[in-house]
């Protein structure tokens, strides 16, 4: 099924039952009104939340009403975490190629993951509001999963029957603050400004083949300004999504409603675009010895999305403007 | 006044009051069943509860009963956000100095901080449960505030006056997976385990002269299998609270419900002792060249307690045994 979170001026917002097509909405009040409830108690919230869905695209449902991605917030507008992985290894090999840094011997046998905030994610059409413009201010499509309840030392097979939800996220990054907390070695805060993700999260089972191996084998598009810069296949992650889980829970519980990211998608072939700007520079970087493309301005657009194979967008788009904080 | 969360079965618990003295408690019921409803609605609800806690500290509410923090789950058992700063120069210089590793330049204008995982707080007298008694398991005793929302590029003057409550942790520590970490320059996931918090949420108020410039000027005592090692100053931070909060906002807003750490408690006066093992292991390599003494094995206990200048327990006490994830 296809879920969203419609503002109602609260902080936690309004559950919503969205169409497989993305045209119809229905408030799930009776059900549950808010999307950490359904995590919290999913086998017995999600088959009636199942039901209406089915109702819903059978064009039934008595008070649908039509779906506007604009009144979404995240589909979880706050989580208990947000832990996010970097599965793209040819992401990792180019930024820290051009970085000049030493490629981590163990890349390929233990995951990159960084702990990020989750109080205040931004909804799919949200302006992205910084200090400055002059912070490197870029754009990461990334796929994300929420999980269930997980136990400590959850082998990564088991981890992904935990995998209850999928969304799509752009992990807004402020590059130029990036290198003096890579120096500080305990991770990013200031460089990792609020999250946005798209207005619908879907149940793995809604993805059929597309969802395997704990891998999305979907394309993801970006445009940029209007202009298409990547369509990238999320499957070429050298990580699954349970081997990330696994990773998170070694040494604690991890709880239902938490979010872990694959991070910046991200293909071998770079003809299939950039999901963000630093790897595009850092192609740059590595071919010409200079990055060329500057990073966002105030007023640049972004538009994210993942179209099914039947052509139809899965979590619908995020389309963010980027602005000043005191335009905001 | 005093707050704390009772065990109920549900992931959130019951709110209830706790008297001054922390010997009776009252439901909070009819007035907001969880601690995050509280940090939700502020201004409405709080003064419905300071109106029970002065009754209860009368002795006149209806429903008192006496209070036993072995059935409270963590204040918050889990958050939004938990951001960890490390405010007490002696600490870092210390563990820094032993490891070899150059002491960054901005140690004293930039705060460090890394963000830790929230979805899965102990509570103050449950076990410690690690997956094997090998890794380095380490308390750490810090003081952290509970903020109200916070905006991008809030002034640390400003941002104090956010502060809600102040709690007492224990931020679990598996030194041998640290080093692996650092060396990913993202931060810490899997050596930072979850945090455990004293049983009782305080109000800056309650704490009088004690809570000044930002900072808690009151003792942290810890011990260690029943031997006091340390009874350090708290007040003692080179950062004061509205410092590492305006640290935490300067790229992003901070919701309600943010937990914000002063990290490990540390004096240059090493006489006053040590809220960490890695600190009191840094100290000996300093001085003969290794570490003597070991890290916790499974069975060991750890107390860690704040009295103010009347004697009584500020928090109540965190007394934790460590486990084995067969044992728990």
């Amino acid at each position: 099924m296809k879920l969203a979170t419609y503002r109602d001026g609260s902080r936690d917002g309004q559950l919503v039952v969205v169409s497989r097509d993305l045209t119809q909405a229905h408030y799930a009040t009776g059900i549950a009104t808010r999307m950490q409830q359904l995590l919290d108690d999913w086998n017995f919230v999600s088959p009636q939340l199942q039901d209406l869905y089915v109702t819903l695209n059978h064009g039934k449902a008595r008070h649908a009403f039509a779906f506007d991605p604009r009144l979404c917030m995240a589909p979880l507008p706050r989580a208990y975490q947000w832990a996010d992985g970097s599965a793209y290894l040819s992401h990792a090999e180019r930024v820290w190629h051009a970085r000049g840094a030493e490629i981590p011997q163990n890349l390929r046998s233990d995951p990159l993951m960084y702990q990020g905030g989750s109080d205040d994610f931004l909804g799919p059409c949200e302006d992205a509001v910084f200090p400055s413009a002059e912070a490197g201010i870029d754009f990461e499509a990334e796929i994300a999963v929420v999980t269930g309840d997980l136990p400590m030392g959850v082998a990564p097979d088991t981890a992904l029957e935990g995998v209850r939800l999928l969304m799509l996220g752009n992990d807004w990054t402020l590059r130029h603050l990036v290198p003096a907390e890579l120096d500080k070695l305990l991770g990013l805060v200031q460089s990792k400004p609020a999250t946005a993700w798209a207005p619908v999260a879907v149940t793995p089972d809604e993805l059929g083949a597309a969802w395997q191996g704990g891998r999305l084998h979907l394309p993801v598009s970006v445009a940029w300004n209007g202009k298409p810069v990547a369509r990238l296949d999320a499957a070429e992650m050298h990580f699954h999504f349970g081997q990330l889980l696994a990773h998170l829970a070694r040494t604690r519980h991890v709880r239902a409603g938490s979010i872990v990211g694959g991070g910046t998608v991200s293909n071998a072939d770079a003809a299939a675009g950039y999901a963000c700007i630093a790897e595009k520079r850092a192609l740059e970087t590595i071919e010409h010895g200079e990055a060329r493309t500057p990073y966002m301005a105030f007023g640049d657009t972004v538009r994210i999305e993942v179209k099914g194979t039947d052509g139809l967008s899965v979590f619908g788009a995020i389309a963010q403007t980027v602005a000043g904080v005191d335009a905001a």
